[in-house]
Formats: structure tokens, sequence, C-alpha cells
């Protein structure tokens, strides 16, 4: 948790505070006291005895006790000014705007790794270095501008970037986002994007704090933390929307340039906010449409009236809707006659609602109402209302503002005229509400929002696996890909159902083993691992003389030591994997196999553990999911048994970590079963 | 074309003027007013003499002659009106904003129809009615605001929506983009989105003309015309950016609703789009961010260098152009090493290149220079600078300003801060300057017109076809589903390779024809259309007398007349089909079968006449390419030869345009070989 006093501080000194409020340890002081800090604020800086009012002392080591200390200072000399804070002015809130630490070179880390050993010692919090401060409703610790509209229902935001802090509430302003806290971690030296969500989650009260989060991500340093704080928090009833830049490989040598972030798997990051339920998005504007719609009534349902006064946008909102999976379902019968009855002739209320440009506000209140009370098939709203710039249009906001406080289904503003009615947009916003400026980028933000699933159960699982002797043949095995007697007692410990298969050294061992296995049989060469690359897999073999020679063809094969025999199995080609992917730790992924993995990458991944509900849904989600269940009388795949599979890998990978590359590629299922006839298992161990 | 007189003309008459700008006869006339029209206003109203400081008359037979008539008056009164202004004033050029006619019911379609007549007439113009006007740099004739800033270099945009239109000049006001024109279409009685782009095209001078036209559209009533404007406009250098609203079936029912536009196939849309070279837009942030790129220097390569000065949205704009297909690579060597050099320690010039919250004007200038003369993997510049606020940046962006004005490479400035540096976003773009707040919709955009393919040629296909048997065989034929014989005879006559066959009807007749084909062979029902759903295809016959029970088989099945045999062939399963898509003409379709095209959709559409390189492009793109190419050592397909089959059935349906539905389906294909051998048609004679 963040130290209450960096949160609420009674007193706060200013490390290089300025008269010239073009420097950031002068903008802050003058943050500070515009914005009202209620408690006592004094300044440091050796060439000044006041500063923009404010007492000022010469050295850090004169002024008196202070909460919280925000330093604006050259980074060199920030370790002894900290040192004097922690040991005696018993400060716990540290705010550090320097730049020149870990984010420049070694000597720079070193450096930043001293002042948290010291403020460690205290029990005290750093944000920062390199960052831009903090925004709470007690203080404005910021250099920068513009301070947003604070707000205890606003949004919490926490930061990995100061400038795009920044540029994310210049935004905001267009949508009237408010905001209750704005964390910039900078360098993260103690406290990161992780940290602060943990501190939001374990301070969480629900009748006075923010319900929505948001966070620019550059480096996920801490998933599980990360995982477990966001899931918390929306179980509490949170909503949480995040960027994590760096989802392209250039993207990531851009975040690693920038904040010497590491790389890590984006698919890794999808299946973490997949888990948790945080809704994705890749900009600011995004970010922000996304935050301003979760800050209203929550939709329920996919079913949206359109209404509006300008027929275009409102068919530019319904494409976008629709191709997100909103409905924009007609509306008809008694009540919409009535209603139709009341507009001027040419109106529209099969949805788009639309009451042409001569509409009056009085017509608006009317088809909200109708849309609220009478149309059960209608789950929210969208007012898109401008203005040609005629006259103005206070009324009809007006309407919409009363509707949005007193309606029960969701009213969303779309509200283009950004210039002709500026003023009204900016009276609306006054009033505490959102609006949106472009129809379809909110629709489209909405989609993303609709498309976003809550987070699945994570039930833990039923299914019993042999944990010793798992335990047992991964502490036997060397380092790489195991040999196929261990894959198969893997397997077979974890209940995963594989293909018999012999394995033999020789002809005559062929002969004898060949009753159990039984014709059509397959052969597959032990030893290199692509097989079918060096031709090392003969398919229906149907006699003893067509074994034999394929004993002969196989042991051929450069690396060849022995044969494996297979009974020729038929079904549907799937794929299970696991993967470790660095400190996410592992990922279980499913799909069809053939080229449906290899050429058209249908596949969908989760982190472990992975629960029966995501399995199933995991299944669900892939595109191929007609063939598996089963198209043009085709016998397709047993759903069950699949998602089994899934969640008995995720527990083979929970117990073996040493794991860090599985496949079954192929298993083959049909209605009935479902069996791995390859697998492969690359093991690490510290 | 529109007439020279409502482009510019020397006298407005504005009928239904008013002292009331809150009234659309006020508003124009004050527009007209305000906005320099340099020729004679007169007003006419029944109750004034003077309007605005204008003479005004009671009546329109009283007024001198006037070029253009803005007309503002009631739907009943307009026919008398324009039948004076017609008969007697000799004018020629007409925008009538009233409502009530086809928009309302069929007694307002005939009034219009009665517009369009007497216009027509005298050989006149007329945009709209129930439209907002024309603004061009001769005059302002519009009710509405904002006018948005004039500039013959502007965009020409056309709207076939009034309030769209406004609501899109609001938006442009964001990023600075001028206007050359604004046509309103209105209901396009007489004149269409269509026709303003034929105008558009027939009036082209490459000095004078401005160079990009953007289109909004709500429905495409002459497909063909719009395809050979829109083609010819960029043969000639132009740039064309188009909404089509109604993507969606919920979007076109929207569109119905609000101008009585038809639906058309969003499909064929995209085609006819790709075919002319128009860059598709599915909003109005998108259209006017796409507008303003293309007032730039164009885009020739894929490389671009990120200038920024800010980590966060350098990163997410990476990320942005890569999903998209555009790189942002490695700059390295020795002049990377220079210009390292000459930034602040801490920089990264390894792209983006960062040159930290603390770069300076004369830094950004040197990158700009590096990147424009020295490091030869970039084609284009995105410049991004923002401000926390502490001081003014005047002296970049006039950096960027000049640059923009003297670099050859495209570059583009992403100035996010709307808020903090509002007054150095205003300065530069009145230099005449286009900028973007949000580098991901900025990233977005330039995406989306770097994957609209230039219009490929369309070379007239060398394929001789047998016209006249074509012809024969459309005459002999009853509507609806052709016999297989008939099919067969088309498509030998189109030189398409078709699997042999014949068709009998009893036994005695199989055993006779089965030497022609060949064991193993294939049975098909003849008679049911969907064969397959009703146990009509027996694969594999290998005897006597297995065609003897398949056939007993077969005759069972209801509606079966006959049997059609064929030789059973291996290869990949192919699909090409052809549609009638309404007043679009004929689409020819392709991809691979199966599953492929049934379960993944993996189909590319383009409309007739498919030349030789559109046919080839049509296979390349298809997700399924690979498979196409050949797979892990599996034989493919031979491209040359699919794309032949779609050039063949492209030539035949433009022969037979009866043809309404065709489906090769499957074909089947290897590298040497593609046989039909399962094919459809539909045909409709009126």
């Amino acid at each position: 948790m963040l130290h209450h006093k960096l949160i609420n501080p009674k007193s706060i000194a200013v490390i290089g505070a300025s008269n010239n409020i073009h420097t950031p340890g002068g903008r802050v002081l003058k943050n500070l006291i515009d914005h009202n800090f209620k408690g006592k604020l004094v300044a440091v800086n050796p060439k000044e005895t006041t500063v923009q009012n404010i007492k000022c002392f010469k050295n850090v080591s004169e002024i008196p006790n202070v909460d919280v200390a925000i330093i604006a200072i050259t980074a060199k000399f920030t370790l002894e000014t900290v040192q004097v804070l922690c040991r005696e002015k018993n400060t716990k809130g540290f705010i550090i705007f320097s730049a020149g630490f870990s984010e420049k070179d070694a000597e720079g880390k070193k450096l930043e790794q001293q002042l948290v050993v010291e403020i460690n010692k205290v029990g005290g919090t750093l944000l920062g270095p390199n960052n831009i401060g903090l925004i709470n409703q007690n203080y404005a610790g910021v250099f920068t501008t513009p301070i947003p509209k604070l707000d205890a229902k606003g949004v919490d935001f926490i930061s990995g970037s100061g400038a795009t802090a920044v540029f994310i509430i210049e935004t905001a302003k267009q949508t009237g986002l408010t905001f209750s806290s704005v964390y910039s971690v900078g360098n993260s030296a103690q406290i990161g994007v992780e940290e602060v969500l943990q501190h939001l989650d374990e301070t969480f009260n629900s009748k006075t704090s923010s319900k929505v989060k948001l966070l620019y991500i550059e480096s996920i340093e801490n998933p599980q933390k990360l995982l477990k704080h966001a899931t918390s928090l929306i179980q509490k009833g949170c909503k949480i929307a995040a960027i994590k830049a760096g989802s392209s490989s250039a993207g990531s040598r851009a975040a690693s340039s920038h904040t010497g972030a590491l790389v890590s798997s984006d698919v890794a990051v999808d299946a973490l906010f997949k888990k948790a339920g945080i809704v994705r998005c890749y900009g600011r504007n995004e970010l922000v449409t996304i935050a301003s719609i979760f800050m209203n009534t929550e939709l329920t349902g996919k079913n949206i009236a359109i209404i509006t006064h300008a027929g275009g946008p409102a068919v530019m909102l319904t494409d976008a809707l629709s191709k997100n999976g909103l409905n924009v379902p007609i509306i008809e019968g008694k009540e919409s006659i009535e209603l139709l009855e009341q507009l001027y002739e040419g109106s529209s209320v099969s949805n788009p609602i639309d009451f042409l440009a001569t509409g009056n506000a009085n017509q608006l209140s009317t088809i909200i109402d109708y849309c609220e009370h009478k149309f059960d098939n209608i789950d929210a709203m969208v007012v898109i209302f401008g203005s040609p710039g005629l006259f103005e249009v206070y009324d009809a906001y007006n309407v919409i503002d009363e509707k949005m406080r007193t309606c029960k289904k969701p009213i969303y503003a779309v509200l283009p005229s950004v210039v002709n009615v500026i003023n009204e947009i900016d009276d609306f916003i006054a009033k505490g509400n959102r609006c949106f400026p472009d129809e379809v980028l909110f629709g489209e933000a909405l989609g993303t929002i609709f498309n976003t699933p809550k987070p699945l159960k994570t039930t833990h699982s039923n299914f019993k696996v042999d944990e010793i002797k798992i335990r047992k043949i991964i502490k036997n095995a060397k380092n790489g890909y195991l040999e196929p007697q261990q894959v198969q007692a893997l397997l077979t410990a974890s209940k995963i159902p594989i293909v018999q298969q012999v394995i033999c050294k020789t002809k005559q061992e062929c002969i004898a083993e060949i009753e159990k296995i039984g014709f059509p049989a397959v052969m597959k060469v032990v030893g290199p691992i692509h097989k079918s690359d060096v031709g090392g897999i003969i398919l229906n073999i149907t006699s003893e003389e067509k074994m034999i020679v394929s004993f002969d063809t196989i042991m051929k094969i450069k690396g060849a030591t022995s044969v494996l025999i297979q009974p020729m199995k038929k079904g549907i080609e799937l794929f299970v994997g696991a993967k470790k992917e660095s400190n996410f730790g592992h990922l279980v992924l499913c799909g069809l196999g053939g080229i449906y993995i290899e050429i058209l990458k249908d596949m969908k991944a989760s982190l472990v553990p992975v629960s029966k509900e995501e399995s199933k849904t995991m299944i669900q989600q892939l595109k191929s999911y007609k063939i598996i269940q089963g198209i043009r009388n085709q016998e397709g795949v047993n759903e069950l048994l699949f998602s089994e599979i899934i969640e008995k890998i995720s527990n083979l990978v929970t117990i073996a970590p040493e794991i860090i590359e599985l496949d079954l590629n192929p298993l083959l299922g049909n209605s009935k079963e479902i069996m791995a006839v390859d697998a492969r298992i690359k093991i690490e161990k510290n």
C-alpha cells in the first residue's frame, strides 16, 4: 500500500522550488497553490527566502517536518536530500521529478536503488523518479498542466509515462471525463503501475471510491500482481481499461528504448487482460472514449435505439454497432405508431428514430420516454444531436442531461457540432455529463466494451493427476525435449488420452509388438524432433510385409534411434499447446491442427490456471468452431473432452512448471473420443 | 456537367430571404454577404422591402434576371417560383433548401419531378431539394455554419446528407483541413453525388483544380458513373476518400428510412471502390484524417521514422503502423551515431527517434534533416510534439512548418497537446498546415491509405470465347437453373475446362457410357439443385457392379431425372462464382472451396470486367493463398490457370448478362490443371 501521508499529506515541501513557473519546481508549487492544497507548504531553494509567497529555506535540513517531499533538483543531489528527509524530517511520501536515473545509465540505476533503500528503511513511498507526479483531490502534485477536473467519482488513472498522461488528460477534455486521481510512476523504482493498482484495490471503499480505473502501461513487471488486483477490483464492481503499448514487435522495441521496458509477449498480455476482464485499448482517444462510456449506467443488453435529428451519423453508427455485434433492432407495434403520431410528418421511429432537422426538445423528451418505458426490446439509447448553426440547442441538451440522470437505461450523448454549439456542449459537460464528438469512434468503443467478456469463474479443477509420478519424471529428466516414453508417462499421469504406442529397435520387436496395436498402423521415427520434415512418419501400414519395409526406410533417417508404432486413428486434427511466457507464467493454447493452426493461425490462449469455463470458451471462440461442432453432416468433436484436455494440460504445467513448451499436435477427435497421436514436451530446470 | 452559372454566378436571388438569421432564408443571405459574394444579390419576400440591407422584391416575377436562385420557401410554392425563374428570368442554377418532396411522400415526389422537368427544359442545374446548398470560392450558398476555410487547393467535398456535411466541416477544424468546394445534393432529384463527381472530372484542370475529393454517400444510384469518373480523376492524379454509409444490413435499413436509399450490397461497394482506387472510410473522423493526409506530399514507401520528445505516443504509433503493414525500421550506422551525438544524453535514434522531454527546436530541425538527407531507409517522418505546459512551443512548430514546405519526404505532424498549446496549434494551422491530435487514429488512417491499392490495369481479355454459341444457348434457355448439358455447353464455349461427363437415364446407358469415363468414377443426381444435401453424390465408384447399385440409390431420390457420371478427380477444391448485383452489374468471386468458403468466408470479389491483373491479385489476397501456393511439400494450384478461369467467367457474364448466379464449386486444381467438377448457372431474362 502507498503510505497514507503521500495520499493525504498535512504538509508538503517542494525541493527546488522556484519563482520561474516555466521550471518544474516553479510550476508544481504554483499548481499546489492554485488548486488549494489545504495543508502547509514549504519551499527549498538556496537562493531564495520566499518563493511564490511561500517561505523558502536554503537547505532541506532547515525545514520543519513534512509528510511529502516533491523533489525537482539535479539527480546527483537527490540522495542526500532524501536521506535528510527520511532520517530527520519524518517524511513518508516522495515524488521525484528529476531525470538521470535508471533510464539513463548504470550509475543512475545505482543511485535510484540507493534512494529506494533509504525510503524503504522508513516505510516511505516513492513515486518516480523521472515522473510528472501525483494529482488527487487533496493536492495537485504535478509540474504539468492542465490539472483535470477533479471529482470523487471521476476515474483513477495510473500512467507509466508522464507525457502520455498529460496528453490523455488533454484528450479527456473533449468528452468531459473527470478524474479522481492521476498517478505517474516514472521509472517505477519502488512503485509501479501494479503497486498503485494494488493500493487502489486494498483501499477500495464501495461507497466513496471511483469505480473506473485507467492504466497506461509500457512494461508489465509483475503480471500476477496486475492480474490479482485487477480481478479483485472488477469483482468489487469496478471497470478497468488499459493501454499496453508495445503490442507489435517494433512497438516493443520502441518501448525498450523509452523506459528500458522488457518485451513481453502480446498474446500473454491479451490473455491476462481477458482473464481479469480488463478492456484493452490501443490509443488515447479510444481509452478516453471507453472511460467516458464506463462512467455511464452499465449497458446490460445489446439492443440499442439511435435517436437523432440527422440521418447520416445514425446510419454510420448503426454500421459501427452492427459490425461489433451490437444490435439496432426494428421498433414496431402499437406504441411505435403512437410515438410516430407525436412527431412531425416524415419522421421515422423504426430505429434509428429520426425526428428530422426540425424536431424539437419536447419531441426528444417524448422519444426518450418511449424508449425507457415502452420499448421492451431496447436496452440503451444513443442520442445524436448536433446543429447546423441556426439556433441554440440548450433546450435539447437539457433534456438529454435530465433524462441521463433519471432513466434506468443508459443514454449516450453524441454531440457532433463541436464548432456550432460548443457553448452548449461545454454547459452540458459542466453539469457533470460526458459526451462524444464522433458517433463511429463512440460505436467502436461501445463495441469493444461489449466484446470484452466479464471474467469467467476460475473454479478449481476436479481432475486428480498423479502429482508424485509427474514430479518424479521431471526430476529424472534432462533439460530439453523429453523421450517419447517420458512424454507418454507424463500425459498418462495427467489423465490425457494418448494413442497406444510401442517403441521398437528391431524388426523382431515390431513383429512381436504389432499384435497389441493391430493393423492399420502408423510408424514414426524416434530421434529427430521434426518427424514429418525428415519423412519420418509412414501412415496406413496394413501388413507385416509393409511394416518391415517401413522399418528399414525409417531407420535410415539420420538420427533415428528406434521406431514408434501406433494404431492408425481417424478424426479431426486438433491442437493443444502450452508455453511458458517469461514472468506471465504459462499460457495454454488450443485450436484445430494442420493448416488451421499453421496457415490461418486460428487459436485461443489462456493464462494458467485454465478453468473448465475458460477452456470451453476458448474452444467456442475459435473461428473454426463450426467444424468442431460438425458441419454438413460431418461428425464433429466432443467439446467436453476437448475442454478437459485443455484443463488437464493446465494442471500438468502447474505441477511441472519446468515445462517450457508442450505440443499435443495433432490430437485426433470425434464425437466419442479424443486422443493425442503426437506430443512434444521441452523442459528447463534451473 | 453542372451549369457554369451555378458554379460562378454573376447574380443570386434568395427566394424566402429574411431578416431573421435563425431561418434558412435569413442565414443563407447573411452567409452570402459575410463571405463576400462579388455579384449582385436580390431578395424575395412578400413582407419586406429590404432584407439585411439588400433590396427585396414582393414577388419573384418582379426581380431582374438572375443566374442562381436559392429557394427557401414552402415546398408547395416552389414549382411556380421555378417556372417564373426558368421562363422569365434566364436562371440556370437552382438550390432548393425546402423539404417536403420525395423524402416525404408520393405527392412530394411528383412535385420534385415536375421541378426537374421544368429546369431540364432550360438546361439548368438543380441541387436539392432538401439540401443545405453549395459552398465554393465564389459564394457561400448554404444556410448552415460554419463556413469552412476556403482554399483553391483544399478538398472538393460532395455530400449525400446536409447535416453530415456540417458535422464533417466541423470535424475538419481540428486538423486544419481546408475546402475548395462543398456540394450538398439533398434528394438528388437531378444531380446526385455521381453527377457532381462527373462535373469535377470533366472540368478538371491539373493546374488549378483540387487534387483531393471527398464523398459522403448514402445510396449509389449509378455505380458505373461513379466508377468511371472516380477512375478518371484518380488517373489524373487525384485522391478520393469516401464514406458509403449503410454498410451493415441494419445500417442499410437506416439509410432507407433516411433518404429512401436503396440497399446495395456492401461487397459490391467494396469492389467498386477497389477497382477505382477510392479509399473507403467508415466515419467522419476517419474521413477527415485521411483527407488531411492526402493534402500532404504523397507517401511512396512504407518506412516511417517517428520523431518525438515523448516516448509513449511513439510506441502506440509504432504499434498502429506495424499492425497496418507499415514499417518503423531500425536506424543505425555511422550517420545515426553522428546524429545521436548532437542530441542530449539519453536520447535514442534507433527509431522511434526520442530526443527527450528536454529536446529543443534546433535538435528537431537536425533530426528532420538527417531523416530527409542521410537515412536512405526512411520514406516519411511523423513528428509527435506536445507540451507538458511549461513553456510555449512556437519554435518547434515553426521548424515543422518550415520542413514540411522544404522536405521532399512527407512529414506528418501529430500535435497532441490540444489544451496546453492550442494557440501554437492554431498558428501552425493558420500557416496552411494540417496536423493530427491522436497518433493512433492518424496511424490507422495512414495504414488505410497504404492498404488501398492503386487501381490495377484493366487490360482487355485475350481469351476468345464462342460468343455466337453462348448467345444461342441463352436464347434457347428458360429462366431459372440451366440443365447440366446447357451448363457444360456454356463453360465449353467460354473455354473453361470441365470434367468430362455423361448423363444417363438407364443402367444400360451407364454401362455403355462408362468406357468414356473409366473407373474410379463419381455419380451425381440430376434434378435436385443441392445434390449433396439429398445424398445425391456418390464418390469412388470402382466397378460396374458398384455403379449399378449407385444408380438405383440415386434414382430413388425425389426429383431425380437421370444421373451424371464423371471421372473421379483429385486436387485442391477451388471456388469461382459470379453474381449480378442490381445496378452494379456482375461481381466475380473466387476462393478455396469447401469449408474455406462456407465457414471461413475466405473469398475475394471484383466487379466485371475482371482483368488478368485483377484476377491474379484476387487470388493472392486470399487468406488461404499459402495453400494455393502449396504448403509443407503439398502440391499447390496453378495460379495462372486459376486466374484465367476467373477472367473467363468475367467474359462469360459480359456476353451473357442474363446470368444472375453462377457457381463453379468445386473446381479441382493442382499444379498442372484445374477443372470444374460441378457447376450451377441461373439465368433471368427480362
